[in-house]
């Protein structure tokens, strides 16, 4: 009764606007699911970002030759062609996180990320009632010679605001769904970061570890590469 | 047509409950304001909190004699019956205050604290983004030897988080209306302390000065001094 | 690909805030739960909250020998070492809720300032309707010497108000989930809290029991012990 | 340009609902309310609600000679044709209102109660914070024979809760946007009394005393009265 | 670890309130459920809501020899001990539903009204679309003699609005949870009533069948019966 | 300092969508009016809506010769060139409003329409309590052959459900601001009208006379005009 | 003890307002499921909406010789008497969505549009990020003679604006719950599109592709059909 | 009675972070503003945001001779000391507004950016309904070598969608306040931006274009100059 093709790739959106097209898992039936993957795999790498414990499973079961690694707690899955040559480094970025528990959100970005093609320095559960955390971004930033950092908190969201007004880096904030009650599935967060009194944060969606890796390439494709 | 009383003093909470009846003036119309004044003037001292400007230039006007001082931002006036005596100090508090915007919340909660009997210790416009915050905090509360910190703050209300990670002082959260957009009037800043990860931090509602004043009041009297 | 440890333990914690590192089960998976647990270990005690029956099993299979207790309601764990030995109690505080359906928040308080040195006094399901609240508050209080009243309600959250207008002991008022409907999972109960007529009232998040714990066990350490 | 009469009477509404039809001054401009005060004077009175100092203003210009009383800071405005009798009184209901700041709300539900010919009790500024108030109702109920309750309260709207679990009289919440800050313009209130744990309150809308006169109105005329 | 009962009857509730203490049964697992019954029974009758399929089985179950009637899609229990003895009728009430699906709080409204010793005559599925419905509503109160209008609605929650208008009977609307999307829910709905321009609507909390029989009840009892 | 043309028009605007530009006053200064007028006035004709008093006189002070018609209730202005020819009328609509404060919308509506080349039949303040409503309705469709109706209503915005389930024509339901208290500045109107159970009604913004203008002239152009 | 029938059949909906009653799925019981698809089956044909599998396989059990055709992932499921002749097509939709998850809500409107009588032209997984889509769409409108656009989007919900800014034919939106996070079940699509700066679209509820297509049929029934 | 001084500049600010800091001068009284803007003059040059026009008047008057420029449609005003001479610029950035009411945002961002050493260059009003949007800012960003783009937009905020989709420049996205009803003061925008389809749009609180102007000053000082 449907003659229309529901899942259609957009295989110039790369060359566009310099963000790959990924594969939003969650809201996609199996045949979706694997029908967007289809479509993307002429490009010789797909990212698949916010899959169940079952998706993944079925995935594996489907794709399990061009399976290149998945992570279930932060609910992606990486597949290359045999034969895709991941493209040079475009800059080094870091990702610190609050909490143990915003791990899924933080290594969502971080994998979306080294799928674009950056190198990622990690620093989660940095715990964020201390007050070492400056310097431990500061060095950080030191260390790696980081570009950018991608700061992933829940609850009341006040990592970036601290982080931010000591630090020259750019500062991406990333909002996560942990926390309970007033925390609304995020919202607080969200807002804590959206109202910071350190300006120059920048703020995606609760729980956007994609959308967050995706700022961070755009900034370093665009800023330090040649502009092609 | 309206045979009531419709004001009514409570000279009786001051000694049920510890906090001493204020007349909080905002949706008052000049009768009712001054009706709540007189019905407090036997206790020798009364405060009126959330004054308007043309609510203080009336109360000025009637209250001449009794007059003891008033702060037009802080929108807080104190009288006191001639001979009036304040009693000895219970104990010290230290406000903190994030920005100088905060400064009518912080003044209220100041004000408010001082006519309850406590010694207050001010430090307005901290700043917010810098990370010597806790320094401050540290040398304020052994300088003065603080028993409660007072911390104001508005936008994204971190500042109590960042605080109270660091000191074993019980620590008061006022979030303020101070900010715009998805500040929401301060509800950003609530939900940014209700959702501190910094464990034993208690909320006042927006701009509630007095409230916090009246908590640490509560914390002095009770478990500093005699329980009569 | 994620050489970072996920989980890290925050020793010094209680030494600088008072309160002890607590590990908050909720968004764990298990791996990151029993890294948490083992960061916590050497302090000679821990504290799990939040945890679902699974991850209270999964706790017993692994931790068995040095097990303390647990309540599967409250969703509670505690651990010790072999020979820890329990502090002095610090003071004596009264937990109120409101309704039999409250327990599992203030079964959770009860269990986390027992956990930080206190003695805790229960007084569950003390119905909200009726007007001897007071009364039997005002008993507890002098029959055990409460120091502290955490006041545990859900729906509209009233009972903090009724209370606290009545006697001179802090009251801390922890708003839970329980209601359905406008109730909003425990947004009427914070609201109503926050908006208390009674003054001096300070609230912690919705099903917050943990937060209401450390801020009890904040004021009694340091108002009244000794400040180290 | 618009040829319809843009303002049309119902005059058969108080006999189809046994409530007559108000003028709701606000969003009216002075042509609309003029209008809507002509199309119900047929009827041999007129109730004006929420009507600001100016429309008050306008009205006494327009309309001295049937004027019959007015209050500014509740906003009605009552008239009556020269010769209207009064209807015999249809039962006796109290107003309860927790603080003074409430007057405006329950003032308009006194008056328009009395406009629906009920006689009415009013208690205002009961004080919400004390134990008292039960048996105050109690007493008002006992000694004026009272039908029903109309609570009126602002803030966290906790009285009609205290109230109504320990009488047997029906009780009318109404909320009131007295307050500030999580207060929200009355939704902390409408929400306590929503979430009421004393079952058996029914609420009408923030601000709504004419409709709280009305339920009150409807209850008497049709479950005492004869049902004509 | 925990001395106090956790679930205490209140068995004068209904002597104080005229409304008998009913168990709520979600938030309670089956110790607490089963103690609340068992506190209750002493009354002769238990009425158990908003139970789950698993908890009415656990109660039938334990209390198979006194359970009197049970509902699983209204989540009800009716229990009554051997030799019970149904009180008088104390009037009559009518219960229209909106939709088929509003059946689950209808029914809760039905069978409390019913435990609480009322005569319910239920009109569901009334369809809210089309006109006929005030119709149907008059014939329905003057083939019954009807004392008050119970009104349940998801989605808008306009039925009682355009039932109110029309009839002189009292109209307690209640707003249902029944909708998707902006309902949000029930929260549509329960803004619908509250703001409807049909003045004279009472309204409970969403889902709230067991409130809206109470108000009924307490209506019946104290306006037509005698005052005892 | 700033080199751009702050207000640019859009004159290909209509051929492209069938909507001709109108000029939104509010958040505009009285250049950036001045501005947008000028770049409009080539097409022949100019609509300003949601225009305050003093917006209204200034542009009266500045394009008093070519001025058509204002409304200061509406918010709205016509121009025209001298010589403008307004085609004919490419249908008829009808336009419902609740109540005499929804006026504002309505005639925003009407008078947009009219710029669009509808005929409009007006039908205000038709009340919204009682029952007559469709039939009124269903005769000015017969009387006047209206192709579309437009339904205005502020408060819990009913009326488009009570209309549009006994009718065949198209309803296009316009929530409005009027209210108060929970009505949220129309919230409630535009949550009650998306969650209709009268299926086919399709909603625009609050007060959005001229979206709803634009809605109808949209289909009648295209669904019963030639397709140019 | 529930005398009345539960659930009733509304026959006569179609011939008073052109939309076919339908059988909302969610929130019935089995038994209330069949007695809707019993009452309608007299029509000749049936449409079901809004089913989970497990009802869908209930109705497949129960209706298997009249079922028509089911959709899963859509929740859809048609039933037609043997016989049944489908009328002629009444004009022709596009439905438009914008992500492949956005199927769910698109396919719902296709179905239903078709099941009133539309011929529908689907085109799914627009993708939304690039700018062809306005081509597309007058493609599309040109190629099949559409006579309305259905733009089914959820996230953001741009699509409606992208599209009707550049076409003159009428366009309804459908908001839908994909989407995460801020996206808050679909509140900020359906905030998109009611804040249009592209005049002209109407919106129906979140999900409610039903809703979608009976505005379509009454468009194309009304405006382009015979008035019967 | 208050020994602290209540406005404290921040002058490392911009050697720490990057980002001088500015003076926020909504909630500020005069003495406050004043108080700030002496505490940053040392740095050689000052900006004020957020100022109503009496604030701008009442700068004029206290700081007529250091005055360098002001905006009073963008609140703005920038002061430098004699002698003060402007840094080399850093990098290009554009910035897009929707629409002209918008211009109050957009050129807060501005003046911001070109006080933070940036070279600007506007497109205002560029419309939002058309299709040339992506056409238009490929052009401005080729001719003028921009390095970032600024999207600034209300009502629904589409825009930066819409571009961000067809470029590889980075896009911070800023709502406004523009809009009214749903539109909600701006959230509407902010949660369109947050929820956009086009990955790698980072997004500010709704009308802070200096915090926009921070994050573009921060990429390109950070990303393209030397790292001092």
């Amino acid at each position: 009764m449907n003659e229309d093709t529901p899942v259609k790739a957009d295989p110039g959106r790369e060359a566009r606007s310099s963000i790959p097209e990924a594969v939003f898992a969650r809201f996609k039936d199996d045949s979706q699911l694997i029908g967007a993957v289809m479509g993307l795999l002429p490009d010789g790498k797909v990212l698949v970002t916010k899959a169940t414990d079952q998706q993944i499973d079925m995935l594996l079961e489907n794709f399990e030759d061009i399976m290149h690694s998945y992570d279930r707690t932060a609910g992606t899955m990486v597949m290359t062609q045999q034969g895709y040559k991941w493209p040079d480094s475009k800059g080094n970025i870091g990702i610190l996180s609050a909490g143990a528990s915003d791990y899924f959100v933080a290594e969502e970005a971080a994998i979306s990320a080294e799928f674009m093609g950056l190198k990622v320095h990690r620093c989660y559960d940095c715990g964020v009632a201390g007050i070492h955390r400056v310097e431990q971004a500061v060095q950080l930033i030191t260390e790696h010679d980081l570009d950018v950092l991608i700061v992933v908190a829940g609850m009341e969201g006040a990592l970036p605001s601290v982080i931010a007004g000591g630090i020259k880096t750019p500062v991406i904030g990333v909002p996560t769904s942990v926390g309970y009650g007033t925390g609304m599935g995020g919202l607080s967060a969200v807002l804590g970061m959206l109202n910071s009194c350190a300006p120059g944060i920048t703020v995606v969606n609760i729980d956007n570890g994609f959308g967050a890796a995706a700022a961070a390439a755009k900034m370093l494709r665009w800023l330090k590469g040649p502009r092609d």
